[in-house]
């Protein structure tokens, strides 16, 4: 049953997730706001940010941990920077309010840099660095997370997977998009091993005495996720620093909560008031022709010779899009069944109706 | 011989490395420039980047293929970014003066984001990003640099180890000085272990068919050094990105030369034409009490009990703050005897004197 997927039209889970939001209140621009992101997040391949998590902020909202209406405030301002009030409303509401506020600081001159405070989960964070693309400029996001990730050397976690996200715009609607946890990999690809009794490879976690450990339960009960580059003699030192910078741009910044401080991930009966960071760059302001060495440097790496005939050299991007053409093909999003059906049991239990179809299945 | 050192003082150093550089006629500030950027790698340990990088500053100045006078210039500007024209004056020359810029207009706006082409090597990054500290600000530097990484999947070198350093400063002269290459290990730590015959770990290179190696004459042969996180099931693919986005920071904002375009880092006949970006961002401009939080989140890391009872977890840059002690209660610098007997020698060739002195041994 776990294989069986079914497929989903984009406009029917958009509209499921906003019916579920709006059903315990949420206003109906932010509903629409919160399901976009999730949408994009399955339509991107990144299941574990997507419909899979709805149930996480329809509870927050009928708890009341986060708020349902109302819009972000800025409470001080430069030309080029800002300080936003999330109010605690949906992370995508705070995301396109901050990153809206920073192309258009980029417009005027050159860069916008906006951090906010007391925001929440705001999906993928390439969400949002990508809004930069449209207006032809770079973007960036980067958000502080709950505690999952042990330093290097230590044995219990302080620091967040702390995403960091840049999209930049080469020629043709052509791009680079990154989107990285700053551990080896996230939480998500741990969990998918434990469900299925499978080891973890060596590198991805420790265990509650911090050695590195191939067992998921040991990582999942007490002990982490190691930071990217793994062990120090492989340079895992360096990936823990990139959380920490990521906590400077984002907790130090916004004055909100950060590494211990914030709730477990598991824990959703407070506030999360997360820091989160927004920047656009404006490559007009720099030398011309940026849109062109983008394309020649994404092309010098795809058309290198791989050491595998069947894994092309990628560059940052390219596996979302791949999914994204799937998905085109196929003519929606495919989940597991078993998701789809999990999520139609919980819109029942909140009085939701329709259900998604589970009608169409494919391999 | 080989583990003999001699301690040299730091002033000693300095008027060495400033005589040398003024004998191929550097002009005398610029020669001090570059001097204080390689005292300050050797004091902070990196010797890879200080005074034994001498002789190869001295040729390209000697060969015309670097400009020995003159002055950066600004080619484009609003109040929060620049583009500067580099002159291919020597890196240290470009950057103080684009750092001196990008400080401020955070100074004014919050932030400065300064792009530079026609550049040369800088030195250890963090000696830009840290002279934002002085002015209780975040700073930022990134370079790119000659091709010695492979990307995921691929066999040959198109990317620098691309550095990232970022400064924040906490209370009381406390500071977080993160400085790393996007590459696993830098190439000076590959070159050790094959001076002593000795293999390296797992992670660190692969050789010219792509295949992981512990072999250092394949991955200097042909190989080369690989991305942060090593192969793609530890997250590999994100170091290479990270090594991309230092890329487009440097050479696609910059229109200076990029990826393959740059010369090996044995080549010496032709201009470098490197791009750099230097950032500064004013905690002024966000929420009151950085400086606070910033020291609590390096006391939460740094108090953390360690795996191993000899091995504290620390911060970024203190591994450098120990070696800056070490030196103070020296009272000088500690160098491989081998190598001031070297650089003494080349001084000697090109009519410099007097020699660094060797009579200071320690163990």
């Amino acid at each position: 049953v776990s294989l069986i997927r079914c497929l989903i039209l984009k406009a029917e889970v958009q509209t499921f997730i906003e019916k579920c939001m709006q059903s315990v209140s949420t206003s109906p621009s932010h509903a629409r706001s919160l399901a976009e992101v999730l949408v994009e997040g399955d339509l991107r391949g990144h299941y574990s940010h997507g419909l899979n998590r709805l149930d996480v902020y329809v509870r927050e909202i009928k708890a009341g941990i986060c708020a349902k209406e109302g819009e972000p405030g800025i409470e001080k301002e430069s030309v080029a920077t800002a300080l936003v009030n999330g109010r605690n409303l949906l992370g995508p509401v705070v995301g396109n309010f901050c990153m809206k506020l920073a192309i258009k600081k980029a417009r005027d001159v050159g860069i916008g840099w906006v951090v906010a405070r007391d925001s929440n989960h705001y999906g993928i964070a390439a969400y949002y660095s990508m809004q930069a693309l449209k207006e032809n400029m770079i973007g960036m996001s980067f958000t502080n997370t709950s505690p999952l990730v042990v330093p290097t050397r230590a044995k219990e976690c302080t620091l967040g997977t702390n995403p960091i996200s840049i999209a930049a715009p080469a020629k043709n609607g052509g791009s680079f998009v990154l989107d990285m946890a700053t551990s080896a990999v996230a939480l998500g690809k741990v969990e998918i091993h434990e469900r299925n009794g499978s080891s973890i490879p060596e590198g991805w976690g420790c265990d509650s005495q911090g050695r590195v450990s191939t067992d998921p339960s040991k990582v999942l009960n007490g002990g982490g996720l190691v930071p990217l580059g793994g062990p120090e003699i492989t340079g895992g030192h360096k990936g823990y620093g990139l959380g920490l910078m990521v906590e400077v741009f984002c907790g130090m910044l916004a004055g909100s909560r950060y590494s211990r401080h914030i709730r477990t991930w598991r824990d959703t009966d407070r506030v999360a008031d997360l820091g989160q960071c927004f920047v656009a760059v404006n490559p007009e302001n720099f030398a011309p022709g940026f849109n062109e060495r983008m394309s020649e440097l994404l092309h010098i790496n795809r058309s290198l010779e791989p050491v595998g005939e069947q894994v092309p050299v990628l560059v940052p991007g390219d596996p979302e899009r791949m999914h994204i053409e799937k998905c085109q093909l196929l003519g929606g999003i495919p989940y597991p069944l078993k998701v789809v059906r999990h999520m139609n049991e919980f819109a029942r239990s909140i009085g939701v109706s329709p259900a998604l179809p589970v009608n169409r299945y494919i391999q």
